[in-house]
């Protein structure tokens, strides 16, 4: 059992995460190695363009624009795969992992496409891979669900993991400006990225959730199993009913694992989240997550969830961890216990629901309306009238007594057939969830 | 280096947080030998009446009255010391240590009281002091702190640590109840224990926030060298003016670091907190702590503070993460650097605040008031009179500008030697920290 007593620290990939690695390295240096009992060496970074100007001065000798030569330096023990997408990111990570070394990775893309290949190539070979800056930026959620709750089943895991989306339906909320007049906003400030899409969509928020459910619940769940729903179709009009009903709008990832049936299921859609809870007062760009464990009960975890300096304080404390494993051998560590959950199917995905739709302001609308979704076995709660930015036709609110996913699907076809439904109706769910 | 297959565990008392864990080891069990890869056994446990009924079966044989008996078995490799106080619980927990052994704790009276001693007992004989249950029951705000915020440095920590006292303030502030009827109440219902001073005193918080602040700054701060008031003498005249006002009132732990200057200061109050802050919205028995690193920014982390359940739960991520070391050899961890901060002096805590207080209904009181405040430098933002109950007076609740600790004591000296200022002014810290 070797002593290390300097550990070389390479850095595939120096853009805006990459150079927070760094300087904060710098910058806690002291701490760092008196806590951790060893040197610590920024020995070499890869870079796409040797010439570009960065934050943080690294001596030329030290770059390379060839990250496979970072990763597989005989001298690093510790790679830091901070590329981001699913191709150079996975041949480094795979590279690394070959040669036992250790892999810190803030990868979410990464790890819902190969999680499985990626995990077995650390076991096998005797490193590991760590990913705490992977989902939720600076919250140490990955170390809580992994370590802290270990005593836990999860039955119920809900959050918002986006910081774009949770800008964005602050600011609708407070300044009642309408959607694409935020983005663009946010577009121009860089809180948003050029292309939306990805955020806006739910596919960002989808990633993180299967993240989560993996370490929850041993089971990946492709993104093409989940329930996808993104924000860009809220308007001024849903902020209204929410502020009035005591409710605001967030987009959520929700895991719901029900320990009878063994099934699991993973959504991401927004959500009525009523203000009592802890989550309905998260905003801006901070991320929350509420975990409920059967023996700890609901724990809520909120802070920035990206961003250069959070994503760096999560890379480093894996790159902690990891140094604690190497000083001594590379001790195993405990992996979820890989199970093959049944997804839920969608009538047994119950909860209460929010339609709004525009109507043509005509007699009988609502009796066919209360018709077709009676059809559906789904009954309604409440029902409110606002005028319409369509000519002729007023905007409906309705809301359901608890009714379920399959229901409320046949629903919303049914009144998509109504010709008197103009456009889309656009389907809420209202988040009043108890594991 | 030997590989561990079994592991066996000696728990020494089995009071509600014994049984809880004997309960969830139990529930647990086949999940956390699958993920640790060893077998646990329940080894013993020592209880103080044999013939007592209790809430698990445990074998007879397994049974002892002698907590020593347990803690120095050879066969046991990790001890929880779960009988509380500071007499036989350091005996026990010094006697495990000193044979290599590993303790797990809830008990952050022992850690307050002998934190030094015990520490220096693993380091020297190669064992392992774990303690998040002693913070905020199943919060991992420990693990957190020393591992998923290790690359920061902490300006401020506050929260909420006392679940009575914020079940107290939660009910008083629903109900409209009285400060005594709410106790009388909570001691009814098991909330609040037969002697509740060490809880509404603050002195519980205070042993609580000792250990984050040592966590966070490597240096124990003794309980009299804090600033510590309870919520006992709080009215329905100060809730209704926060409640006016956007406030809660919360007892908070309140930890703040200059870095310029080193200093250190540890207190605990009841606090007006803002209800845009996460935490004055944290109710019933729930804890909540908001951390700020220079590197993460502000994380916030919610859960039940006590109990057995969520008590449990932590003890057993600690005995999780003792089993992965002990299973190959004792890998020393990181402890907090020792450090001796100087304790911020009285005149650089600043803040705004709150002062309630009876006077004499007569002309000429709000001068003689306004002149003690401004001799002492202190300067009114707002001034509110309010009926009292006391005959021929009346409640003045006045709150200050940005001020200090030192300069509001003097005026309080002041308020009390005026004749026109009958019983004890009560003092509110308003909770606007930033870091």
């Amino acid at each position: 059992m070797t002593e290390l007593s300097v550990i070389n620290i390479g850095i595939c990939g120096l853009g805006t995460v990459g150079q927070g690695v760094w300087k904060h390295v710098e910058g806690a240096r002291a701490a760092l190695e008196s806590r951790l009992g060893v040197k610590l060496r920024l020995h070499r970074a890869s870079v796409r363009d040797l010439r570009k100007k960065r934050s943080v001065r690294v001596p030329a000798n030290r770059l390379t624009t060839d990250p496979l030569a970072v990763a597989t330096d005989p001298d690093v023990h510790l790679v830091c795969e901070l590329i981001g997408g699913t191709t150079i990111a996975r041949e480094v990570t795979l590279a690394a992992l070959r040669l036992g070394k250790t892999v810190v990775s803030a990868n979410k893309a990464l790890l819902c496409a190969h999680g499985p290949e990626i995990f077995a190539a650390a076991r096998q070979h005797g490193g590991h891979f760590f990913f705490e800056a992977s989902v939720a930026g600076g919250i140490p959620i990955i170390k809580a669900l992994r370590e802290g709750l270990v005593a836990n089943r999860f039955g119920l895991i809900y959050g918002i993991l986006n910081g774009t989306c949770n800008y964005i339906l602050t600011r609708m909320e407070r300044e009642g400006l309408s959607y694409p007049e935020i983005l663009a906003e946010a577009k121009a400030l860089g809180y948003a990225e050029a292309d939306e899409s990805l955020d806006v969509e739910g596919w960002d928020t989808a990633h993180k959730a299967a993240i989560l459910a993996y370490l929850a619940h041993g089971t990946w769940v492709p993104t093409k199993s989940m329930l996808v729903e993104g924000i860009t179709q809220l308007t001024q009009a849903d902020i209204a009913y929410a502020r009035d009903n005591g409710y605001a709008i967030k987009l959520l990832a929700v895991i719901t694992r029900d320990f009878a049936s063994d099934e699991l299921f993973v959504r991401v859609h927004p959500t009525l989240v009523p203000r009592t809870k802890v989550l309905a007062n998260v905003n801006e760009v901070y991320n929350g997550i509420s975990v409920t464990g059967d023996v700890v009960g609901e724990t809520v975890y909120i802070g920035r969830g990206a961003g250069q300096d959070p994503t760096a304080s999560a890379v480093i404390s894996d790159i902690a961890d990891a140094i604690i494993l190497l000083r001594r051998g590379n001790t195993p560590l405990p992996e979820p216990v890989e199970h093959r959950c049944p997804l839920t199917p969608l009538e047994h995905i119950e909860g209460r629901y929010y339609i709004r739709m525009d109507v043509k302001d005509e007699p009988g609308v609502l009796a066919r309306i209360a018709t077709s979704t009676a059809q559906s076995q789904v009954s309604i709660a409440s029902v409110l009238q606002r005028p319409s930015e369509r000519a002729g036709a007023a905007t409906l609110i309705l809301t359901t007594h608890t009714s379920n996913e399959k229901a409320i699907r046949a629903t919303l076809a049914r009144l998509r057939r109504l010709s008197s439904v103009l456009g889309e109706p656009l389907l809420l769910r209202i988040g009043d969830f108890t594991a």
